[in-house]
């Protein structure tokens, strides 16, 4: 255990510290053959970059792969990706080495290991995300292969509420056009309620929603391994997520039945609704695979609060640094990235269920 | 793999479809030396059967312990439970062999396994839950040990929403009193709500909310086995969960950071709000460990509906059997077990956090 | 982990004390549509149940199917398989309780969970691994539909050397018409050797050699789960076994490189030798598979020797109860259980290395 | 799986091939605050290294520590150590490209993966071992934390037998002394012998012995998790093992069983023989662990041999390349390294076994 290696088959393994010297994952279980080149998990690795106008740290993030690919192929061996930490400015947080900031990790780190690396929140930085986005990066291209295809944006952010599928304006083009990674065009108030927050120190929060296309039915496995089980683990492991409902959601506790229960419309499995999310008993049904979490503020604000220091005396503060206004438009590749891992495990699987 | 076996340390495997001869849970794991009965499991087991209210199948549900304990104390060896099924109306499915119930798994078994058990559900059914609050039972010994303690209750039937921890006339005693566990006196409106969807031949859905008492800072593991990783995958794999949120939840979204923050409000680690519940970087922090989770309506419904047949070919139905109307009672104690169990599990692994 | 549970894919997990309730096995993960019945399994079970001639307990040893079979086809859920355990001479044990008897883990057992069933070995009984025959069964019907067939016999018995795989009078025909489970007939001075130890209230050891034909080349992970690994750790688990080689095994360390390479002897990979065992690299090469692994004798013997109490004293004792002169026959059907599980595993694991 | 990950709570992922980029290790679950420096790692890796007599490539094998430590000690985070891999004459391997080699994986990787890395064995050099020694490294300080020392040494090669434990001129001092790595004064017949399978083109096998002192009796899970089953199975994933012996080994076949069990010899658990091998039931019983491993001769050798070529046909070829004479020295600290792998995960595990 201990937490940093994910799946079963298509299986993860990641390491690395927001200052140590790299973050990196192992990939152990891509099946050999897959065509791969560092180009594809730099690609990835952009999206998660921070936009000037998020006001977090920028590095380049150039990764290196370490093994597991010959003659640009995967070998079915570890796949091990590298990415330096160059843009390190430690000295930030030499202020906070006795501080507990509120709403980070630092207090819990030391309740656990009696002791930790307080720059920058060490392992449990959002940097860590950086090791899901590069292993998410090759999960794809195995998805893509067999027609799988993820897709994630900002549904909502602050208190702007952003259109669903199916509705007016509603288009995926638009999400990696604007910095918030919205399914429309971005307007002037929502910059101007970005700008204010900034200016006052603070932070947003918003939803992010996951749409997978392609993925055939009877993928995921009974009981605890549910596919959506396994996507709720996946998506509530990044840090800042608080919550996910999948199709319908929270909706569906006030409906009836009647109501909830997708209507056939068409034959050959055709439905007029997708409130299940397209899993039934944990298991996909063809249909589209939908699913929203909600991630909250970045809890680094300039903004001044109160906190414990070690001893847990409350002390005023004022956290310094680069940090991201609001982390969630960064945070959907890194959903893409987890329900790709998740999918390609299953999908291995998958292949084991009959005789 | 196949989904069946959860957790690392404290472990269980479980078995058994809704008309086969029996459910079991196998747990490995479970420390030597702790006190067990019989009759701890069996009382855990008649707070999930049905009240007559419900309209669901009744069961005595006697368990039977065959392994791992000795003069009424645990050996450290695989404590194997079981419970034959008795009460299985095998005929009510006769008629559903070649239709995929709406809101079902039952196409979703067919498309991964090319074949399925029918009669109500199989492995797929509600009843297999029963297993999970068997291996619940005794995790719940085990933590209680530990000073943690888990309760469960709805906090939302169909269009009731019921009082929030703190709030006037929210009372955990009251739980147990009613038959729609919630935390509050039951009043007329909302026993003839039940009673009109039963007229109706639907169902309703509901959340339910949980919260964990006693746990001490620094259980969970870090990136991706995150206590509410784990809370999360454990919930959600209960077959009616559509959704959970921890702490404020999908709130959170539109919060500010600096509203966010657990604000401290007196020394030594104590906070004026839980927003974060109870978990921050994966790891429990010593305050209430908080989450809500969504369920939805029961699928099977008496009244008439579309279903697919294996053809793909659209026909009505009208469910027969012994079904809930609201299955989101009932769950309440699926739901303890489940925390019960991923908290078990933590519990011994943060055991090994330090040299 | 807590040991109970072995395999990736086709996993085990058993549990059940020499004098409790039941012995069982729940197998997860064995692929839908595979033809099973109650038969199958007691008829291996049968081979595992005592010969008259051995001396040791015997039970009817009938095995009860839970759950994961329907219309006598496996539904891919969990089959859990018990077996009630009848022929219980607790109070064999009594004057026992506060013995460790020499060469079982009475002690040890104690010493890890601080307490025990003393009760013909609880746990740590040769009993547990009938619940390896029965899950074995299940294995080795998937494996024969995959034309993989495994053979074990007694190749070594106290000071008795019988012939080799290729040598004259080597028949495994034979195997199972002779008690001790010999590849030759049976003649006198075995069966008077066998009488003589029995006299002198002693027990004697033997080797088990495994033959599996069919496996096809590629079955096997790298590094960690080699082939041989899992079948060293699958058979070093059985109780009493002390060793494992493969091939031409310890032999191999006089060899040079020029002789213990196997010699190409005919075009499409045909080899004059097989000093690897059918194993390269962890992986099959599609030549049969051979291992030889070590049995000790029964620790349990009528005759005097010393033992330690509980509180570290000598005292001399004899075990009486129901004892095997020679365990290693009735080892050969679990020998070949532990493999028929192994290979499973690797079996389904294979088609996930290819894109 | 997919097999180049191990352990349960110590659990390490290693990646790399012979000419790829660089070897790596990541050990998840080494708890926090272990003091631990590059030059603990370098140290073992020195052992590790061919001496000039061996014959084989040698690189100055640089480990980097890319995280999990901070300030001179562990985080609890996982620890990822690489070496650049820098002394690749890969030009060596170019013309058996379509050659399988006698002895080696080529075959069995590309019936597997369909494709494969033909440099040096890719992942299947014994370059892979690399990674193992570094991340035991780690291993052997927690140990040496907890009074647990592990030392082996080649105790046959060729047809040579040197001293067991015990017998005079047995020393266990001049093990790191020699370049044959056996426990008593090497002499000139041993270089001789040496030499002339040198000059023959040809290769030597040999025999590891591993001692175990200081720990604990309770350290081993029950049944398929076996301490002993573990340690064969980590012994035998090192590619050049054809087997492994506990205590007296295979020699327990032709004993009785009054002669194997141990005799007390002194009040307090004393024993005056260690036939089990410090482990009954699979759980350490408090004496020494001992163990003796078969390696075979380098599979690599210049001596003309016929080989099988991608299509089936015999050719004659004759391996070029740096290889070593006798691989067993060189695998000691290897050997050493997957015990202080196997017996770290258990320590760990032992902290739960009791309430």
């Amino acid at each position: 255990m201990a937490g940093n290696t994910l799946g079963e088959i298509f299986k993860i393994t990641t390491f690395g510290e927001s200052h140590g010297n790299a973050m990196g994952a192992v990939i152990d279980g891509c099946p050999a053959g897959l065509e791969l080149s560092v180009t594809d998990i730099e690609n990835e690795l952009k999206r998660r970059r921070p936009s000037s106008q998020y006001g977090s740290r920028d590095e380049k993030d150039m990764p290196e792969i370490l093994s597991g690919v010959f003659e640009g192929k995967t070998l079915g061996s570890p796949i091990a990706i590298i990415v330096r930490n160059t843009n390190q400015n430690s000295g930030d947080y030499d202020e906070l080495k006795n501080i507990y900031r509120p709403g980070h990790a630092d207090f819990t780190y030391d309740a656990k290991y009696g002791f930790r690396d307080h720059r920058g929140g060490g392992r449990s930085s959002g940097r860590e995300t950086l090791s899901r986005v590069a292993a998410g990066a090759v999960a794809k291209i195995f998805l893509a292969l067999h027609g799988i295809k993820i897709r994630a944006w900002v549904s909502l952010f602050a208190d702007f509420d952003f259109p669903s599928i199916g509705e007016e304006n509603f288009d995926l083009d638009e999400v990696e056009k604007n910095f918030m990674r919205i399914p429309c065009k971005i307007n002037e108030s929502i910059k101007q309620k970005f700008e204010k927050i900034s200016e006052e120190g603070d932070s947003a929060g918003g939803n992010i929603s996951c749409l997978v296309t392609g993925a055939p039915a009877g993928i995921g496995e009974p009981v605890f391994d549910k596919l959506d089980a396994r996507l709720a683990s996946s998506i509530l492991s990044i840090g800042a997520c608080k919550g996910i409902e999948f199709g319908a959601g929270f909706a569906v506790c006030s409906m009836k039945g009647s109501d909830n229960n997708d209507k056939p419309c068409g034959e050959g499995f055709k439905f007029a609704t997708n409130n299940c999310g397209g899993i039934l008993g944990g298991i996909s049904t063809g249909q589209d695979i939908f699913f929203k979490a909600a991630f909250k503020p970045t809890p680094s604000i300039s903004k001044k609060q109160n906190a414990f220091d070690k001893d847990g005396k409350i002390k005023e503060i004022s956290i310094k640094g680069r940090h991201d206004i609001c982390i969630v438009p960064r945070a959907v590749p890194v959903v893409e990235a987890m329900t790709a891992l998740a999918l390609a495990d299953f999908l291995l699987l998958s292949r084991c269920s009959r005789i």
